[in-house]
């Protein structure tokens, strides 16, 4: 199922996708209304909006969003690092979370803003120390996202809060697709229509239920967390006017415009 | 006004602590319950309950807790660590957060955890691009932090958010002050009562107006978000058993016993 977060009238609501992503059918999609929340039984109440009248807003409010670096031996690479001993794991709050649609704002402190194209990993219970085979079952689904990043600040600042973590730095979308196995997806990243990043999940360093392991052996996670699981290769610059999109296989596209703040 | 949260037969609040925290008198204080929060318009109720009465909790849920790297310049150098030239920013989750006199839980992945003793100030109001001449007017107050970080992961995983972003790295508390001017107060740290670190916050490299403007360049701040301004010198082991309590003049002292991970 692929579950979406929209507003309508005013109204935020969760609704079930349906209708085929197929280029060219994309008109045709709807939601069918959520009655309660997708992080407990719920049902479809049958209630149908058209896609194309709602707003799409983030598929979670996440309440901690938990990343992870060189996760992609060949992206280490391109940045010249190596592939570090344990995962590099940091956080992007929950302030920078936007949704498809929603415009990346080019941060003031930076000159060389980047996209990075990742699977991102949402988690559907409270969980602590997962073991590995009971990862299935702390994961709602998975969703596109982009670990939009001030690489100039990255570098200068040892940690990353404000290169990773300014408002619109984790745009998130378009929606939670919770039938899907994340062990080999196509994942791309175009700007302008143009492909700049392609790989495969397949190429992980870390697998998303290692992921998962290493996290939560430390942390609670809780609904709606979100674990973005790195980028492949081909990360690049960013420009006021661009239209960035992350596709995801069996997923979908997560779409953004870098706009210059007002 | 000092500001604690607390549970209380089960039910949750704030309230304006009342009476001397002087050595020997703390037995006295009274808690008057809070109508509404403390980030709107609120009044006090006139109920009050003796402090001995409740289960203090965190003083506030924040959203998130950014926290500063090396702001004091003699901590620095007893790391082996020059100063930054921009601060070093890092986040610690909502899921750290512990209040006085809950348990630090010894994290399995570390052998070498430690205790830094830390300034916190309290977010009164959302806000983003904060002026220097307008901070204050964001800060709803003050409280004394633990930045509880495992140092030997710290070390080996680059980025920090497992070696101080673990359950029960932040403990913060006892309470807000909010009538405090933050420039040269005391802060210390004992453990078992002996003294590890004493320093002042007048020689922090960067002030609280400074990193409220440097955070805020970049992300949006909440209510009760806290920013973490850095640890003195003197940082040092914890072993399970032991109980570390952090002071800072005009606040209040925040302690917490170290156990095991049952």
């Amino acid at each position: 199922m692929r579950i979406a977060r929209f507003s309508i009238d005013g109204n935020v609501a969760f609704g079930a996708v349906e209708g085929s992503t197929a280029p060219g059918a994309e008109g045709e999609l709807v939601l069918d209304i959520i009655k309660g929340i997708p992080f407990a039984d719920f049902e479809l109440s049958g209630t149908k909006v058209p896609l194309s009248k709602v707003r799409l807003l983030p598929p979670v409010l996440p309440n901690k969003v938990v990343a992870v670096g060189r996760n992609y031996a060949e992206h280490a690479a391109e940045l010249g690092n190596e592939l570090p001993e344990a995962p590099i794991t940091f956080f992007k709050p929950s302030t920078s979370v936007v949704g498809s649609g929603d415009p990346i704002v080019y941060p003031s402190f930076s000159q060389d803003l980047h996209h990075e194209a990742e699977l991102a990993v949402v988690i559907g219970r409270m969980c602590r120390e997962v073991p590995k085979e009971r990862v299935k079952d702390v994961i709602l689904g998975y969703t596109c996202a982009n670990d939009v990043t001030a690489r100039d600040v990255q570098q200068r600042e040892k940690q990353w809060a404000r290169a990773k973590g300014f408002d619109s730095a984790c745009p998130l979308g378009p929606w939670i697709e919770t039938d899907l196995d994340p062990a080999d997806l196509a994942i791309q990243c175009t700007v302008n229509g143009e492909q700049r990043q392609l790989g495969r999940t397949g190429d992980m360093v870390r697998s998303v239920e290692d992921l998962v392991v290493h996290i939560s052996e430390a942390m609670t996670l809780l609904p709606g967390d979100v674990i973005l699981t790195g980028t492949p290769a081909g990360v690049g610059p960013l420009n006021v006017g661009d239209e960035v999109a992350v596709t995801i296989e069996g997923i979908g596209t997560l779409t953004n415009k870098v706009i210059k703040r007002g």
